[in-house]
């Protein structure tokens, strides 16, 4: 399952001296910082929104929520991207925390 | 780096079972939906705030949006096993769109 | 200035009898409670990020905050009056928490 | 009711002056326009939250509403002041844009 985030990371990075008009990625790329976390933000109130519906049994919105998350990481790894950040690095932190993953050490944050 | 996201479903999955004082993870299911939304929502207002930080180059910005990314999924897994969903339904959700990870069709909802 | 609330509260009540294509917000009452909630949230990531660039002094910034948290109050009554309740429940309810506008008991939610 | 934003304008006024432990609104300027953001995003997440338990009519949900739409409002009070602008300034937008309050124009952004 997992080298997902790997190739979605390498599709990100070409995306990047793609033009503006040839994919979704390079015109959100195009647009700016603002315009990518305009996108976080309305995905996460999609997200919240889906999960509701979920919750109370609504057809169909388990499905939704696995979209809508979707969304949300996927307009994360743009912005992690465009800050010349990578997903790698978000789940180097999530393992050091977790103290999965082959590292050691243990819950950098101590939500475990 | 990719079983990080099985791993850290494995450790996600076993705290379902864990009494709600012993873990971070255990307490935030025993609050329920509402409470693990309200840090989705939390975490992806801190992320955009971070990542205005770091586009103006304000000093230690970057890291801290990786480790705001890192809180915004790691909730977002939360909510995905207190659903009964996985994070591998999100991902495979993002391999068909995209057409990687072994998926031969191609962006179900053309963000590509 | 202050009749403004009451009569933008009689437009958003006019408008829940009107057809759905006659204005912005009766198709907004005919698309459902998710689709204002979702406008809630695009409004209050649109304030974040224009207050960040306010706070770094950007050109046109501070008007931009004016205008993002005129939608925000905007689509937060209309979502108020979808629901049966009215901006003025909220102003009698932070009214009483502060002590203003002739009530006399003091801080609710001890925001004082 | 409707003093009620001018004198809770003039209490966040004052409190600008005021010791940063001597109450909430003054904390809270201390700490700054990210945190008074963070606050911005919580409660526009609680809102959406309450509102749509109010919307499948949960026990005391409409009440939740106002609270959180009135600590919503306050919170994006408490910012514009902290910008040095006001309430009064999101009013007149408002009204502009909806031909109330006196004011003759129409619409600015069209949103009737």
């Amino acid at each position: 399952m997992n080298d997902i985030v790997e190739q979605l990371t390498q599709v990100l990075e070409q995306r990047k001296s793609a033009q503006a008009d040839s994919s979704y990625v390079a015109a959100l790329y195009a647009k700016g910082t603002n315009k990518i976390l305009e996108k976080v933000g309305e995905e996460a109130t999609e997200v919240i929104i889906a999960a509701k519906d979920a919750d109370r049994g609504a057809d169909g919105a388990h499905l939704e929520v696995t979209k809508e998350v979707a969304d949300l990481w996927f307009h994360s790894m743009v912005l992690l991207c465009h800050l010349g950040l990578t997903p790698a690095d978000v789940l180097d932190e999530l393992a050091r925390r977790f103290g999965v993953g082959g590292h050691e050490e243990k819950a950098g944050r101590g939500k475990g």
